[in-house]
């Protein structure tokens, strides 16, 4: 089916309308009107082809991965949803289902690698995966989530990627009471890290290099906010920490942050900075401590996450802007001037 | 009481003669006459200063931290040992032994930093700790060690250091059964940490730049010997290891090692690089990796493992000098001439 778009042409063009193809929903796909759908800096990246041959871009791209619509059409096997439900869908749109990671519930790192939802190898109608910059999408239920129907919907869609990239690690390594848990840097990740953090029970401290965002990070449940230029704040915090979400994706001092660590403390990396980060051997013999990493989240830990949400009254902090705007967003995005997610509403490619 | 022993005097001067004072036992005290001595890599770079500001070094400076010898004389109030008895000694000679790293066994982690066997701070006396590179020591029982009969005494010194600090990581992240633990280097670490990998029942695989280590590598337990510089070799093991024991203090491309982690993998380093590490945030993220440190083991533990050493007749494969080669035998370290740690029988002090 035709469906209304936005993508990038190639690495230099702005975003423009564009018209994609989207599958008649299969046995077990639902089709979804998508409402809203969040801006992920991986959108920038891979629409002006940045990450390079890690992931380079297949053009036209369409971006989106933050996405939240209602169900417009259902498959003859479908058991999930019904026309009319609300749904979300994230940052992967299949999987191979069988490894060992898919058999743990850990699509995410699937050993053939997951279906990407944009820029990914599209295994039923061959190409590329289209994302959610586009007026509806086709998708298995089984990699569609339920959303509720207590939350604002436009501030849902960033749990698709920052909220589960950020509630994963916090729960795998058992961020809670009795815990100190630090949040480095205070974008579309790292917001989404203090108030889960916060939610989850342990003691929160913000680092941020913004001393205006002292009073920001406190509202959002950070117990203590620590400007990291400071070094004697910082030396006060030495070794200290049960884990650190590390939130940034710029070129920072790593050794900085893993020096915050105490005896088998981990510090998990979600932004994926460009260049390797330099790190001393000694900040990880003394005492024991893990550098580690975390990608998004697997589907069945998606939904526990956005039930949780649903539950405890959790979104985004978000700012909603027609699709037409989506290149000055980008703009903003580049300066961080923005609290905390850019959505667009979808509602906009039809005007 | 003055005893004999060998020294550096600077930063640039050869080891040679030089005499020390001990304390009289105190009433907790053992005086242990020293048989053997290893010679640890870090033996090297302390006497020669190579630790700049990080860990200066105070001349005169006794090393030696893989101390095996027989009780001369106990304290009043000494429990665990008699005259006559053999007794062990390595990296430490105390700790605050209230902290919560002390508190949990795990000493070499004491927040205030534990007293070293050499270079450290003598709390009792005053001044610098002199090691093991002399005729006899006087430490605290609680941190001395009872050494079996069943084994050589000169093969059984190197596990002081080189086996507790193989031993500590493959048992904390379980190495056993059903893994697949990697080695990489075969050095002085390297080959305890091939034949503890073993010994706990991991599969293991050996690393090594050298072609002409393969044989020796089967020999000590390897099941598999990988010659790193081979990237199609590299390539077949992507992925595929639980655990993997970084031994390798020279420089060298830590990212290579990550890709070999599967989902939930941990890689450890031991040695202790000059030069902070580049690593690539993406080799953590995808799949969920670790990058960990660890150093040396607590005094439980390396009880634990001198008794799993004489259990299994497991030892160093040493090569026995006598004192007076000791700065030759430093040269050939560099050139890692040495198959796999020298010893000092210190028999040769008195000679």
């Amino acid at each position: 089916m035709s469906t209304r778009a936005y993508a990038a042409q190639n690495a230099k063009s702005p975003l423009g309308p564009f018209t994609c193809k989207r599958r008649d929903p299969l046995a077990t796909d639902v089709e979804i009107d998508i409402l809203y759908c969040g801006v992920c800096h991986s959108d920038l990246h891979q629409a002006r082809d940045e990450w390079h041959d890690f992931a380079p871009t297949a053009y036209p791209c369409v971006p989106g991965h933050e996405i939240v619509g209602r169900v417009s059409k259902v498959g003859k096997d479908v058991t999930k949803f019904k026309v009319g439900d609300l749904a979300a869908v994230g940052c992967m749109v299949d999987s191979c289902r069988t490894c060992s990671s898919c058999a743990k519930g850990l699509e995410q790192y699937c050993t053939s690698f997951p279906t990407l939802t944009y820029n990914g190898q599209d295994k039923i109608s061959g190409g590329v995966t289209y994302g959610g910059y586009s007026e509806r999408i086709v998708v298995d239920e089984a990699f569609s989530l339920k959303v509720s129907d207590k939350l604002n919907l436009a501030a849902t869609a960033p749990l698709l990627c920052a909220g589960i990239t950020t509630y994963s690690p916090l729960k795998h390594w058992g961020a809670g009471p009795g815990k100190k848990v630090g949040i480095v840097g205070l974008g579309g990740l790292g917001h989404m890290g203090v108030k889960f953090a916060r939610a989850l029970g342990a003691h929160v401290v913000l680092f941020t290099t913004s001393p205006g965002k002292i009073e920001d990070g406190k509202r959002l449940g950070a117990h203590e906010v620590v400007v990291s230029k400071n070094a004697d704040e910082m030396k006060t915090h030495a070794s200290s920490f049960d884990f650190v979400l590390d939130a940034v994706s710029a070129e920072h001092d790593i050794n900085a942050y893993l020096s915050l660590l105490k005896l088998d403390g981990t510090l998990c990396l979600v932004g994926a900075p460009e260049k390797p980060l330099p790190v001393a051997a000694f900040n990880l013999l003394m005492p024991r401590r893990s550098f580690a990493g975390s990608g998004i989240g697997g589907i069945a830990e998606t939904q526990e996450m956005l039930d949780f949400c649903a539950e405890r009254g959790i979104t985004s902090d978000v700012e909603v802007i027609p699709i037409q705007k989506i290149n000055e967003a980008y703009d903003r995005l580049l300066k961080g001037d923005v609290k905390y997610r850019f959505v667009i509403d979808m509602a906009s490619l039809k005007a």
